[in-house]
Parts: structure tokens; C-alpha cells; sequence
């Protein structure tokens, strides 16, 4: 546990670094450029930082990383990987609050909004919601390439030429799947009907891997791992253990979009529902729905809803069964990666750190 | 001549085979994504490919290139390196259009409303201009990634690491400056009065400089010449003519974003002045105005204008003879950046192709 709050800290340290040395090379730009700073700190000091750990674990479950060093060499590559990672999900969640027009996020206004208040707040002329969506599409966008400058210094500062282009094209890979899942559960929203449930429940599941199982956990891991040289055989127990816990991490997070408390997730109860996401939780509900209650809920699902409403929604999502299922759902692929974990061909210290992280991540509250 | 035509048309092949590779890379995610490839292609399909351009002739400056040769080895990275500031560009415009709500680009709809276009066909639920929002947002993200991994692919194909690494900054500065540039170009229309002329004139040019000049000729330039092992001096030499030949190329665009015509720019005639940009070519013009006409200037400046408004305020700027001195900017920064090339230790012949780039990119009139 010590080794993890150490984690912690030295994640955050860089990241404020990082923002730092970008502030001090944009000085040039004049002061009026402060505000994308002050928001993009901001903005990275929260989170759950799931995704560095996962890159920092993928490393350690490969070659032994003393995290109690002097940060230089080795152990600076590895938290610039960790940060590239927190950079970059920074950028994907401030371009996804305006496309998911959410208001909140990790307990604070979205950045859409921070941006608006800002135009409000100097009474500068236009209309204020659109300056805060410029502002979040350019601090979006900067906060996307700081991430690909931090994983090209990981890259350069590790002698392993073959290791960095490894490490590399998982980044890549990553970044196009993200983004295209984001498309098609935007494209999903926009469906007038549920497709036929096999249909819906394969188009669900597609977003779920794609948008956020991939990319939370198997990621990470992969991208840490090849830095430090991972084998195949490595790589591919990594993925078998990491794509599992990934469904199991999205799953809680469907669970947690319906029925989370908001003082511990950050985002408004139900908020999910709100905004009309079919995941695999809803798809599920609707099932074993009689036909007519199936209506009411489709009626309601991605409208204006009212505390009742919500409610409404989160009765019939809990009695159609469906959250047992997702609950047993987490389970299985909970048991299935910490069976591939236990065959892994990775340092045994490690294995047990990633395992007790995936706990972390599959039951959580927030 | 024939050189340049040899150039845009590998290039184009480039950009075709990036984006296949791509396609066939989300195949997985299913026929759903398509629209995200198809609109990369037919965007990337257009421009005038000044940056790209730009990039060959800075390698070709500094070592020899041949342009017959197969399309592999050094030939290969050239073009990533060239397709890498294509892509990276057709992602800033496309987030720019959203931004500054602009409906045409490149003779076509914006992506934007080529999204929304698309939902209106399929008779989607929700708000078409909404959807048609996130897809520019996340196409813009996807090509902005592509950009990425076309200029690693550059840096890994040459041996030379110190190169490699001296590109790979010039190309970061590039990417911070140009979105830091585009805030400060919103920041700048939502200001309810003009500043002082010293201060607006500084303010106008510190955009130009950082959102343009230096994006569209210096920092491809640099890009090219550091991946062909450029030396201090030679990159210095390159920058002395590419700054003030991106100063004059953005000078052009401001006229052109005023009086250029709708067929030939493929942007409606008057733009600039709908948007409220202010420009070096508004600042310089409303400097000389008697206050009353200041007034009326400022009030149209900006708002939804009828044609009939729009050759009011083309015709004041002309009067005010903003344009003549614009036109000597261009001329003088033209006569800097050909006195800088005279001077640069660079190879003759590449120097003489720059000064036809250069011309044509400050003379041009689309």
C-alpha cells in the first residue's frame, strides 16, 4: 500500500511538472493563455488515476523499478508513460462532457462549463456556452498532444528501440479505438429504436470493449509492459488478464451510472440514464420487460428526467434482474482474469499489486 | 514544375494508403465507423498542401532527395513526415470550423454539417447539428492521433536519432502554439471593445504569428530540414525565411478572408468579417477611421451581415488604405524571407523551389 500512495504521489508530481515546463514555453504567448493552464491543472489533479497504475504495474510486472530512486532514467520514462495516459483520458473526457453534453465531472464542473464561467465572469461579449466549447475543444486538443510528447519521452529515454515502437503502436491503437468507440455510442444514442436484443446486446458490448475495457485496463498494461521489454507470451497474459477486468471495470461503471451515489462518483445520480446510453446494464433491463413497461421505459431513457423519473428507471432496471446479472457478469471476468493473472509469466510481486488494483477497480464506489 | 506535381501526387497517395491501413485497422469496430474514414478522405482529398509542401522542400534542402525513387526508405519517411502536417492540419480546421461555426471549407460543407447531414438522411433521434458536433470533434481527434503516428513513423524509418528527437519538437512547439494561437483568436472576438491601436496591433499580430505564420511555413520547414540532419545554422536560415514568409502567406489570407472570391477560396466572400476576426488587415483599417465611422465599422463587425454590409465594410477597409499597407507588409516580409534564402547554407536547386513555394503561397488567390 505504501508503494501505491508512493505511486500516487509521483504520478501527480510529474503531471505538475509536465504543466509547468509547458507553461514556462508558452510565456512567449502572453498572459491571456493562463486559463487552459490553470483548467488543465485543475483538471489533472483528480481522477482515480487508474490507467498510470495499470502502465506503471505493466512495467513492474516485467522488470523490477525501484519507485524509491531518484526520479531520473527508468523510473522518470515509466511515470511519463503513466502520465501520457492520465494526459490523454484528460483530453478524451473534456471533448466527451461537451459531445455527452454532461455538466459535471470528478466533482467539479465540466470543463465546458469552467470555460463559460469564465466569459460570464469577464462579461465579454458572445455567447458564453460557446466560448466554454471552444475552450474545451482546444484544451482537449493540447492536453491530447502532451500526452503523445510524454509517451515519446518514455520512448526516447528507454535504450529498447524495438521495446518503444511496441509500446508505441499499443498507444496508437488505443487512441483510434477510443475515439471510434466514442463515435459509435454517440451513434448509438442516436437510434430511434433498440435493435432486436441479440443486435443490441453485441452493439452494447462492442462499445463497452472498444470505448472503455480496452482502453482503462488492457492499455495500460500492454503500453507499461513493452516498455520494458515484455515477451510475447508476456504481453499476451497481460491482455488475457487485463481485457476481463477492463469489462469488469466498465460493467461496475454502468452499474454506477445508474444507482452511484453523486457525493462519491463526482457525476449526477443517474446519470447514465439521462443521457440515454444503451449499456449492456439497460440492455439487459429491457429483456424480460413486458412489452408495455418496456415502452414506458424506452419513453423515458435520454430525456429530461425527474428525481421520480430516475427512480422509476432504477426500480425497474433492479426488479427486471438485470443488475444481479451485470453483478455476476463482473464475477465471472473477475475470475477469469485472476486465473490467466495466476498463470502469467510475470514478477510475482507485481501479480499480486495488479491483482489487488483490479479489486480496486471492479469494486468500487466512485 | 514537374517536381511539385511528382510531390502532391505521391502525397495524395500517402494520405490514400494512411487512411486504407486505418480502415482496415477498425475493421473490427464494425461498418458503423465508415463515415469517420469516408469523411477523412474526402477532406484530406482538398487544400492546397502548402504544409506538406513546405516539409519535403525543408528536407530536400538540406540532402538530396529523389522523387523518382520507389516509395520506400527515405522517400517513405519524407512523405509520413510531409502527410503528418496534411493530417494534422485537416484535424485543427476541422476543430476550428466547429469553433469559429463556420459552415464551408475547402468548396464542401464543413465536417460538422456533413455529420449532421448524415443524421438528417437516416432520420436519427436527437439534434442532428448536435451529432453533427461529435463527429467533427472526434474525426478531428482521430486525424490529430494519425498525425502523430505518421511523424513517428518518420522518426523511426531515419537512423538518425538526434534528428529524430530535433523534429519531434519542432513539430510539439508547432502543436502547442497552434491551439494556444486559436484560443487567443476566440479571446480576441469576445472582447466587447476594441483595445488602443498600439495594443490591438499587437494582439492582432501575436495571433497571426502563433496561430499561422509560424504553423503554415516555419514550423514545416524545421520539421523537414531536422529529420534530414539540418545543423543549427541551417535551421536558423530556414526559419529567417520561413517566418516572414508565413507572415505574408497570413496577410494574404486575411485579404483573401475579405475580399477573395467564394469560387476560387471555397469560404464565402466576406468571411473574416461575419466571424469578427481582428486581424492585422480590420486593426490597420479602423486605425485611420474618423470615430463616427469607426462606430458603424465596429457595429457591423462580427454580426449576421447582408451582402450590401459586407461591400460597406470591404469598401471602408479599402478606403482606409489598410489594404496598400498590407500588401507592402507582404511585399517587405517577402524581400526579408528571399534575402534570407539568398544567405541560407542550403542546397541551391531546393533553394530556388522555395522561392517559387513562397511566392505562390503569398500571391496566391484561393
Amino acid at each position: 500500500m505504501q508503494e501505491t500512495t508512493r505511486l500516487a504521489g509521483l504520478i501527480q508530481e510529474r503531471i505538475g511538472d509536465t504543466l509547468a515546463r509547458h507553461r514556462q514555453a508558452l510565456e512567449p504567448l502572453g498572459r491571456d493563455a493562463e486559463p487552459l493552464l490553470d483548467e488543465a491543472l485543475g483538471f489533472l489533479s483528480g481522477g482515480k488515476r487508474f490507467r498510470a497504475q495499470f502502465a506503471a504495474l505493466g512495467y513492474r510486472a516485467v522488470r523490477p523499478l525501484d519507485m524509491s530512486a531518484r526520479v531520473d532514467g527508468e523510473l522518470a520514462a515509466v511515470l511519463d508513460a503513466a502520465c501520457a495516459l492520465e494526459f490523454f483520458h484528460a483530453a478524451a473526457l473534456i471533448h466527451d462532457d461537451v459531445i455527452d453534453r454532461s455538466g459535471t465531472r470528478r466533482g467539479r464542473p465540466a470543463v465546458h462549463r469552467l470555460f463559460a464561467a469564465l466569459h460570464r465572469q469577464h462579461d465579454w461579449r458572445g455567447d458564453p456556452e460557446h466560448f466554454g466549447l471552444a475552450g474545451a475543444i482546444l484544451l482537449g486538443d493540447l492536453l491530447q498532444s502532451w500526452a503523445d510528447e510524454l509517451l515519446q519521452n518514455a520512448c526516447d529515454a528507454l535504450p529498447d528501440r524495438g521495446a518503444a515502437g511496441r509500446a508505441r503502436r499499443h498507444f496508437n491503437r488505443m487512441r483510434s479505438e477510443v475515439a471510434v468507440g466514442q463515435y459509435l455510442d454517440v451513434l448509438e444514442e442516436q437510434q430511434s429504436v433498440f435493435a432486436p436484443h441479440t443486435e443490441q446486446l453485441e452493439r452494447s458490448t462492442r462499445v463497452l470493449v472498444y470505448k472503455s475495457a480496452k482502453y482503462s485496463v488492457e492499455a495500460p498494461l500492454l503500453i507499461g509492459a513493452a516498455l520494458a521489454g515484455a515477451d510475447e507470451g508476456q504481453e499476451q497474459s497481460l491482455a488475457d488478464f487485463g481485457l476481463p477486468i477492463g469489462v469488469a471495470f466498465q460493467l461496475r461503471d454502468d452499474l454506477l451510472g445508474v444507482f452511484g451515489d453523486e457525493e462519491v462518483t463526482g457525476k449526477p445520480a443517474g446519470d447514465d440514464l439521462a443521457e440515454g446510453k444503451r449499456t449492456v446494464l439497460v440492455t439487459l433491463a429491457r429483456e424480460h420487460l413486458p412489452p408495455t413497461q418496456r415502452r414506458i421505459f424506452d419513453d423515458l431513457l435520454g430525456g429530461d428526467l425527474e428525481r421520480e423519473q430516475v427512480s422509476i428507471l432504477q426500480r425497474t432496471i433492479r426488479e427486471s434482474g438485470a443488475v444481479d446479472r451485470v453483478e455476476q457478469m463482473i464475477s465471472r471476468n473477475v475470475d477469469r482474469a485472476t486465473d490467466a493473472l495466476r498463470r502469467a509469466p510475470i514478477r510475482p510481486d507485481s501479480a499480486e499489486m495488479l491483482g489487488r488494483l483490479a479489486e480496486r477497480a471492479t469494486r468500487r464506489s466512485s
